[in-house]
Parts: structure tokens; C-alpha cells; sequence
């Protein structure tokens, strides 16, 4: 007969008080967007034996602790016989900061709760090890969610590539600029404000050389505490579009001007990259591995209709987000040029995940099926 | 001192009765669209002197009974000494149905509430007369939701036009065909029948010539119950493009050709329209006259991007509802054409006024401010 413990590893949080501390696991992990590459966003919540939340937290940068080191050691003795959510299976390889299987298992945690198994070949078998150590462990709570808010990392790990997210703001007529080219603001300066989230968010942001012309972009990430500064990357083919004195080049944020294998360029100071060309300018392929070496895991193209035709051709737009300005033209030029579609059968077709008024403007988002990304 | 009297005259229905009460007579009121012009869609409510639901009418048809007749006939006796919720003001002018004041004061009614007044100059005074019989009277209750409910026809009373609406479905980046024209289908099944609602609430639909060449449309309602048919109207400036056959032809619903006034036209049976030529095509506010002259209080413009920028250019655009498919194309032609609009000060501004999802689609609906229409 087995003698009974006088206090119960079981841990007692009922199904509401799981899924409540799961979603807060999920906020905490956005948190972290734009800061973690080439880490997944992770949050994580303790619950004590008796379903009380005794500690949070989240992945903060890449080289910091862990979500659940940083929830552990808030709960402290706490977390003993407690439950832990976790947005993402908990990792069992040795990195910069140790195991977090081993962590929660130290920490006396009796049961493990998380939503999305980790792809990562080399972080896997975190449940696992916690199992063998008789530590309960369910998965898939609130997955979708949890799926979401890391699509871009766990898109990317799949794929090899950054995820990419096409940033566009145009009229209901899907123009970008009037007939004479006037322009400002076809967007609401909230939307305009609202960019400035998505920068953040992302590891690194991309136009072409037709913006870089037409608006000496800056591309830095303002009005947002604690920001961290993505990638600005410049793609110039022929290396004439970024000039010396350029907005881009200042030490607001780093900055990267992908230019052809042959193109010569003058400017010394830049961090350059140099790429094989593609039938219209450079191969897109080519700089999305380039980025993912450097550990972009999410890229916002900020880039005008040619540089976005160009992107969709190459099959590199896996997220469209558009600030639609409720505005007629009639005229002008189109949010989106040549992307090689040519008939409706071969037209792009995305899942609308999210609308939101912004401002006066709606803010619409559209992602490839996940069976198809 | 003033004798008591065993049926206190005042209506005792608290301010949430009143409300829930209005509320539903704007759902009532929204039941009459399409088949009231040119009087207006308006719904009734009886609340006994407890605050009872008694009686509920709206207006179906112009030529039958309005609302209040509707709403008194169900409440019967029960009406005496009870609230009378209605999202218009009460008519005061014998009509082909008598004044729906006399009605309210003959039914005993103790106090009426309604939402909007009466813009009408010969139903106007339907308050005073209200007044003046003892009742007690309020104003401007939901006002907004009533007042949205009732726009086309308010609007059109105050231009002496009808209240138009342009249609579109389209893609993101606002293409409403690929590069070869193929366009079946960029919207949804969803979307599409949800169209068929819309026609059902418009007392015309109208199309231009390249419409009805390239699709040889059939315009009339399907699939909704008890749907009345709209006014088919096709512009067809050199009558060229109905020809004899066309599905429009057929007596589904009535048809209208509107052709310039130098057109020769072998169409026999058909309701030819004659109208001056514009700069291009027919003068529109004449088109919008003649409607208005027949009764029609609001039209729903399915034409392609010229007739909507013709449309647009002559001021005539009051609300767009947008079918947005969530796909990309890059090419192929705009949802809108040459509204006269070349600079961006110029570009026809909206206020979007809901954003619903139809299907995988996303309706999206966007009207001129009150101030401005």
C-alpha cells in the first residue's frame, strides 16, 4: 500500500484557471517579439498546488534566461507541486542558459502544461524528460493561439527562412499615391504609429531602392519604449540609391544595403551584401538566407508595389498586413505591382486573420493558410 | 385637489424598457427596406402603462398601413395609457393612410418616444399635434442607430436624389480581375449572396454598358423570401449593349434602359430612359433625377470602374460597401477608374461605418459623414 504524501503532487488548478493562466502566457510571450531571434518568443506562468499564479515571465532577448527561469525564480519554494504553462514545450539542450526541463524539474514543479511542441530539432524531447521524471505533462492548450503569436519563428523554422510580413497602406481602391503622385498621408497617423509596433516586432525591415529614392526613409523604430531596434535593410541593386548622408545610415539602427555581386559601391561605412542577381533585380532567396545566417527570423517589407511584386513572385510573402484608408483615387499607382499572376487560378489567396480599426483606417491582416506556409 | 385616477395616465416603462423597446423598433424598420420608397422604413413598438411589449409593427409597403397603424391594430385596447416607441416622428398628413398622429391619439395613447424627426416638410408637425392632445412627447431617443437605419431615405429627401451605393468586390490590393480578365470568382459564394440582400433592400440596381457586356447580369433578387424586386437599370449611352435575349429582359424584375437622347434603340418592349449626354456618357444627376421622379429613394451601383467613377466624379457616391477577397494579384484591372481625382487633397474621403466578415471575405462599408452628405 502507498503511503499518502501529506502534500499532494498533484497539481490542483482546475481547466479555467489553466486556460486563464495560458492566455496570460501567451501575452507575456509577445512581449518578447523582435528581441529573441534566432530564440522563439516563450511566456510562462506558475500556478502553486492550489491553482494560485505564484510567478511569470517571458523570453526577454536572445542570451537571457529562459521564460520558465524567469517564472521559477519569481515563484520560488512556491512552485513546489505547482503547474507550470508554458507557451512552448520547454527545452532540453544545454545552451547559453541550461536545460528548462531540468529548471522546472529542480523546481519541484508536478505538473507541465504547455501549447505548441518545440520543431526545433535540437531543442526537442523537453517533455519527455520532464515525463521520465514523473512530472504530468499535457500539451496543445490553447495551441492556436499560442501558434499565432510565434508564427513567424515557428514558420521559420520550418521553411529555413525569415517569416515575412508585407506592410502596405492604400486607399479602398488599392492606391498608394493620387495620379500626380501625392501621397501624404493617405494613412492615419495612428496607422502610422501603429508601423511603428510592427518594426519593433520584427527583426529586420526591408525596402527597395524606389522607396529609398522617393522617401530617404529612416526606418527606426520611434515612440515605443524599450525598443529594440530591427535590421534596416536597404536592397540596392545597382548601389546607387543609397547615398552618402542617407536617414538610413545614421547609428539609430543597424543597417545592412544588399547590392548586386557586381555592382560598385562608394559607400565605406555601410555594412554591405553582396547578392546574385535575379531576372529583375536581386534574387530574394539569396538575401532571405542571408538574413536567416545573421538570425532574422522575421522580416516586415516595407518596400513600394515593384519590390513587393517581386517578393510575391518569389513566393516570399507568408503575412500581408494593410492599413486601408476608407479614401477613393480613381487613380494612381497600385499597392501591388507584377508579381508574375497572370490569371485568377494563379492569384495569391490568403486567410484573413485580423481586423482592427485604426484610427479612421482598418487595419487588415492576411496570412497563408497554415497548410500552406 | 386633484382627484386620483385608477389608471394613471403616465406611462411607467423605465428608461432600459425604452430603450430595448427602440431598439427592437429599428430592427422592425430595417425589415421594410426595399419595398417602402418613397416613403421610409419605420418601426413601432407598444409598451402598455406597465411597460408591457403589446403591440410591434413597421412599415411594408408604401401604399399600406405605416407602423403605428400596424403596432395599434396588435396592441388593441392595451395601448391605452401606454408608450408608443416609433423610430420616426408620427406623420401629421392624411396620406393614402390618414395621419398616424390621430391614430395615436385616438388609441389613448399617453406618451410617445421617437428617434428621429421628421425632415419631410408635408409630414412634419406629427410632434405638435401630439403636443397639443395632452400626450407627452420625446425626441432623439437612439437617434444614431435609427437615423443609420432610415440613411437612403433621409439622405434623398434632403438632396432630392436618391441615396447611392457603390458595390465592389475585389482584392486586397483592389484588383477586380487578373491580368486576362479572369475575375470567377474573386469573391465568395458567401459574398455573393449576400449581395442579393442588398439588391433586395435597394429600390434599384444600377449597371453600364461594359457591366452588361461582359456579364449579360441578371440583377434580380434570388434567394431571399418575399424579396421585392429592384428597379433593373442599365446605362447604355448608345443603346448597343442590351441587346434582345439579354437576361435583364426578362420579367423577374422591371427593367429600365437609360439611353442618350440621339440613341436609336430597336429594344420594343423595354422601359427606355431618355437623357442628355455628359462628357462622358449620360449626365448622371439626370439619370438620379428621373429615378427619384419614379419613386426610387436608393440605388445600388453594380456597374464596373468606369460607371463608378463617373459616378464619383458627378458627387454621386454616397456609401461603398467593398468585398474584399483576401488575395493578390499585382496586375489586372481597379475596382475604380477615372473619378476626375489627380491629387491626393482631392481623393474622396469616407468614414468606414462597419467591417464584417462574409465567408472568407471581408465586408467592408464606408459612408460620407453626415456633415458632408
Amino acid at each position: 500500500m502507498r503511503q499518502e504524501d501529506p502534500v499532494a503532487p498533484t497539481a490542483a488548478a482546475a481547466p479555467d484557471q489553466l486556460r486563464d493562466a495560458m492566455r496570460h502566457a501567451v501575452a507575456l510571450a509577445a512581449r518578447g517579439l523582435g528581441s529573441t531571434s534566432p530564440n522563439p518568443v516563450v511566456g510562462c506562468v506558475i500556478l502553486d498546488a492550489h491553482g494560485t499564479v505564484v510567478g511569470e515571465g517571458f523570453h526577454e532577448r536572445a542570451g537571457g534566461p529562459h521564460a520558465e527561469v524567469h517564472a521559477l525564480n519569481a515563484a520560488g519554494d512556491k512552485a513546489r507541486g505547482g503547474t507550470a504553462l508554458v507557451t512552448l514545450e520547454p527545452c532540453n539542450h544545454t545552451g547559453r542558459t541550461g536545460p528548462c526541463a531540468r529548471a522546472l524539474i529542480k523546481a519541484g514543479i508536478a505538473r507541465v502544461v504547455y501549447a505548441v511542441s518545440d520543431p526545433n530539432p535540437t531543442a526537442t524531447g523537453g517533455a519527455q524528460t520532464l515525463r521520465n521524471a514523473g512530472i504530468d505533462v499535457e500539451a496543445g492548450l490553447l495551441e492556436d493561439e499560442a501558434r499565432a503569436g510565434n508564427i513567424a519563428w515557428l514558420t521559420a523554422v520550418k521553411t529555413g527562412r525569415p517569416y515575412v510580413t508585407w506592410k502596405y497602406a492604400a486607399t479602398l481602391d488599392g492606391r498608394i499615391a493620387a495620379a500626380d503622385g501625392t501621397s501624404r498621408w493617405i494613412s492615419s497617423a495612428e496607422s502610422r504609429a501603429d508601423v511603428h509596433r510592427l518594426r519593433a516586432e520584427s527583426d529586420a525591415v526591408v525596402v527597395g531602392s524606389g522607396t529609398m529614392r522617393a522617401d530617404d526613409p529612416h526606418l527606426a523604430v520611434r515612440g515605443i519604449d524599450g525598443a529594440v531596434q530591427p535590421l534596416r535593410v536597404v536592397i540596392d541593386t545597382e548601389a546607387a540609391a543609397v547615398r552618402p548622408g542617407a536617414r538610413i545610415l545614421d547609428d539609430a539602427a543597424p543597417t545592412l544595403i544588399a547590392v548586386a555581386e557586381d555592382a560598385t559601391t562608394d559607400l565605406r561605412h555601410a555594412d554591405v551584401l553582396r547578392l546574385p542577381r535575379a531576372a529583375r533585380g536581386l534574387d530574394i532567396q539569396a538575401l532571405l538566407d542571408a538574413l536567416y545566417a545573421r538570425g532574422v527570423r522575421s522580416v516586415l517589407l516595407e518596400g513600394g508595389p515593384t519590390l513587393a511584386g517581386a517578393f510575391v513572385a518569389a513566393g516570399a510573402v507568408d503575412r500581408v498586413i494593410g492599413y486601408l484608408a476608407p479614401v477613393l483615387l480613381g487613380a494612381g499607382q497600385a499597392a501591388l505591382a507584377d508579381a508574375g499572376i497572370s490569371t485568377i487560378t494563379d492569384a495569391l489567396r490568403l486567410d484573413v486573420t485580423e481586423t482592427v480599426r485604426i484610427g479612421p483606417d482598418l487595419r487588415i491582416t492576411a496570412a497563408l493558410s497554415p497548410k500552406e506556409s
